[in-house]
């Protein structure tokens, strides 16, 4: 039985043979790079006309179409990433994330920024003094209820 | 000896007795939101010139801004935080944590985006459908280099 | 500086001099059981005006109240619980997690139940082959979204 | 040696081939849908009876009703579950595990929920500011005896 | 406020000074030796009778009974126990736990034997090639239903 | 190589196939049932003639009767059991295990009870309130001497 | 209430005090060194009469004598060590602890070394190139018996 | 390629097959037991010429003994062993590793014992009171140094 | 689809059959050791071009050189490494690791040395008393930025 | 009884106050800078010598002196350091462990580089591209003896 990893080792085996870009698939689905990425990472869902583009985007198997339509198990490690392009978004929300809380709360009252209504994009800026990336998230407040 | 666990206790009082927000703290810094509220909870050093001027501000001895302004040792639970407004935080570095790396790596080459030379803002935007909150992270991209 | 978890210890200490329960408690919130519960045992913002009627129904200094108001940090040992009363209700979303992931996602689609726009009720019912305890959660159903 | 997983496996399948459902499941087996999913992901024993209807129902081989009849091992990983739909539930009991105790045990003294003699329901409700997912729960009240 | 850690040190107190037994101590209370002992350590709740029984019999204040009566919070450290006493009872259950299950359910069907219905003796029998101890259980067998 | 793994596997086969009991197993063995089932499992050793008897005994190759034979490395997940019916067990050396070692040291001294020179047996009392599953241990004690 | 933990203070301030060596509290036990040093961290108990000697000979309160003869909670971090004196140990253990196992029930069958009934010596030999500390464990073999 | 892992295999199966014991093995490699043990078991690494020996004396394929000879990578789970065997081996150094350090450091100085140019034996001995294993290890004193 | 892995076990056959050093490996890539050993274990990228050289000079496939060009995941376990010449370094950074930061920051202020814009040697030095191991490593030096 | 933790404290409110470097204390104790940061911190101890100037130097009491000349318990967290400019250390063994493993025993055969008779220099070097960190460490080789 196909299984969301199998479609995300076919894909990285697309891409390089054919030196195809995230940007380009995420093209492909007519969506934004940063949830189409994801989801060919077995870690969302795309609309299934998307997966129906993306699959014959790339040459897929049809049955990866419905691979990549299905409602993923989000599973990662609990644990501390040790690849350091990922370890530094961790260390970001240790040494920001209470910051991160009393900004929220002061701005919103007792609540969060939701993960579940949420975008996110990623550019790189040029800079003499060194090129920066840019991470910008957005998540619906959803604020405590009182019952 | 006076720590910074002890000054930012001082701080949380003072905002309790004042009602004085941490926007209200980063303004007699001079310095930004995020920024300055991370000072304040004891992961950054602030310069010694907006120590001054926060501990004259919100009348707090003269040894806090020398604290103030000392280099923090960031300790952080190396675990899954709990707080739901920080866990989510979390989640999305589980989430998407390699989809960044992708991404990161597509645009810049076999690098990083540094949690060092970084800077962030957060702020709460009014929307129809329920108000969002907006975080925006830019940090140095520095890439591996071939010795 | 008062805490939570101060307040917590004089509820405990009024409730043992003078046998008052937490149904006692919420009905001086004017909310529920549940909510009013979880709020004095420091994982929930209790309403200021709810918060002062319990400080005064108790017998508590003021400050209480402004506690009782203030955001918690919810703060819960991310591990197993021992105490088997609350061991079992781990041990149900260890045995049923999957199968509710299951059901919500084919009764919603793609998405979560909010543990934030969430409430939540537990009764004793009388049954003649031993009374059952019956717990009712409702949480807002929160679909990702495609972006 | 077919096992609880292999069979899971089939099941699944029929299901992406035939979109079947796990309330269509249930029916064949006449028993809730809670507890036929949760048989069916390999975590409860079906009764012979109903086992033999759902493979007789799915197609599934003779041996495979004899496996989902079988006791199971309940085996789920004692760590904090990260798929977000999953998690959530874990972070309710974690938030709210104290509450209950403190509640269970007002309302019926030192005890504990049973999660053995227990069943539950899951339901998706209309909601005009979004519709809500409501979770039932009931365990039989078990007393601590003193001997 | 008394905590059942502090009637606990009062106890071992009592027991140093006086060379008072857990055996005499159960008598006072009128009830078996471990149930007894379990509840001095703080891991059970006495009636309140035989707790001001044991409170007055060991000349501890009135309050002590309170304690000695409230249900507790069974706290234990959920790994593995360091003191080689202790220590081989949790190896028996690593090395006969699924033995047990095994046995368990082929004589009672699917199901398990409660810990809260349940009561242990433990006595140190005579023997010519060394003394031998002897542990007791017996636990209610609850099966598990099918819904 | 055959493992004792694969002997385990073998012997779950034939008792699928034949409705085989462990206590069956244990009669062919000639020896108690808590033995030879733990042995089975891979957690003891057999005595080569029983060895025998069980492989002749459930049709069994000639090789398993040598590995059922040699010495097992004891190997369990040093961790909390998640079954149900497993965990049940571990909770009461979680709740009596410190009350254990107070009333073992009571009676014979500084030392423990052996889990090696060590029986067991386990059966299921019929009574009107509910049948009940009796453990009995028995295990050598061992004084810790002064050198 | 004096502790185990408070003795051994008491113990090293004497010795810092002095310049009083592990060899001579020995002595004055009248037992070996491993055993008294053990006695003196609080991981075993001494008889009486040496604990009187050694409380007499450092000029320790009466207390601590009963104290230094109660048998202890042998508890220590069921985790790796970090001084590295202690770690070496750890690592011997890792390295060869499956070697020992083999060659311990190669020469005397399924069992165990006892680590109850067991005796230990340390002594540094002098070497010419360079001095070697020689570390001797004496245990009795407990056989595992067929029942 | 053939891991040391294969290696190790090969050798149990040429024991299991003929009876050889790790004291042949030893007396084929020309060295001590111990160490041509752990060797086997993948620890340590023989010289070739001793690795050509116990290859040939085994009738393994030449590669073994190049293998037998390569350098190895010591992992062990760095947690508590659970076979009882190698359990007791870890108390010791839990309960007693303390105590080895102000020993060893009472008679050399601030240093450790090394796990490097280090040796060990074990042996059983005949005792009427039951037979004891003897443990001797040897390592060499490496002082710290102040620089 | 061929990982860096594979490569790795390639290199190491190669390595096993033709007596090939690291060394001689780098001299190949026109790089230093330390890089393209690390590179060759699949954590780091190798330029394109010196990946061809390796592939070519090991007579791997041209797919090979892809890989080792290609960007790697760094993962490695985030727990203490057993193997003893690895432990080593990583008990330098537990005790020193405070040390190096007070120096580091009193040399530099509030920063840190990179790990990414990074270089490190590695040499042997003959020594009378016993040869040495000389690691040098060099890093940017990254200011905190205030902002 | 003054622990080194006091004598740390010690230190740091002398740095505090008086705006001393780590560069001038080691020059009061005439020893290496990362060696007299160790010993201050309590991994290290001191020559009693040196003690006593650094005490003098610092105008610390004369108990200072003896403790900081007293053998360390080593103790730190065996895990991820979170402050980044440790952490980065830590990557560092982590991405480069195995490396040195290779490249160390291809150098010197089977063995290691010493932990203890060990030395370390850290030095901020000036550079156009941004000043580094230079961290040289020299360690003992040891092999691994056969026997």
């Amino acid at each position: 039985m196909m299984t969301k990893a199998d479609v995300t080792d076919m894909i990285y085996e697309k891409k390089r043979a054919g030196g195809i870009t995230w940007a380009q698939i995420a093209e492909m689905a007519g969506l934004q790079e940063v949830f189409v990425t994801s989801a060919c990472l077995g870690m969302n869902s795309l609309p299934r006309e998307s997966a129906d583009k993306v699959a014959t985007g790339l040459g897929l198997p049809q049955e990866a179409a419905v691979v990549l339509a299905e409602y993923p198990k989000k599973m990662f490690e609990m644990a501390v990433p040790t690849d350091p392009c990922i370890y530094r978004l961790y260390e970001i929300v240790g040494v920001y994330g209470e910051t991160l809380k009393e900004l929220i709360q002061e701005k919103g009252g007792d609540g969060i920024m939701s993960a579940i209504d949420f975008d996110m994009t990623v550019e790189k800026i040029p800079n003499e003094k060194g090129d920066r990336i840019e991470v910008k998230m957005s998540g619906k407040f959803l604020p405590y209820k009182s019952w």
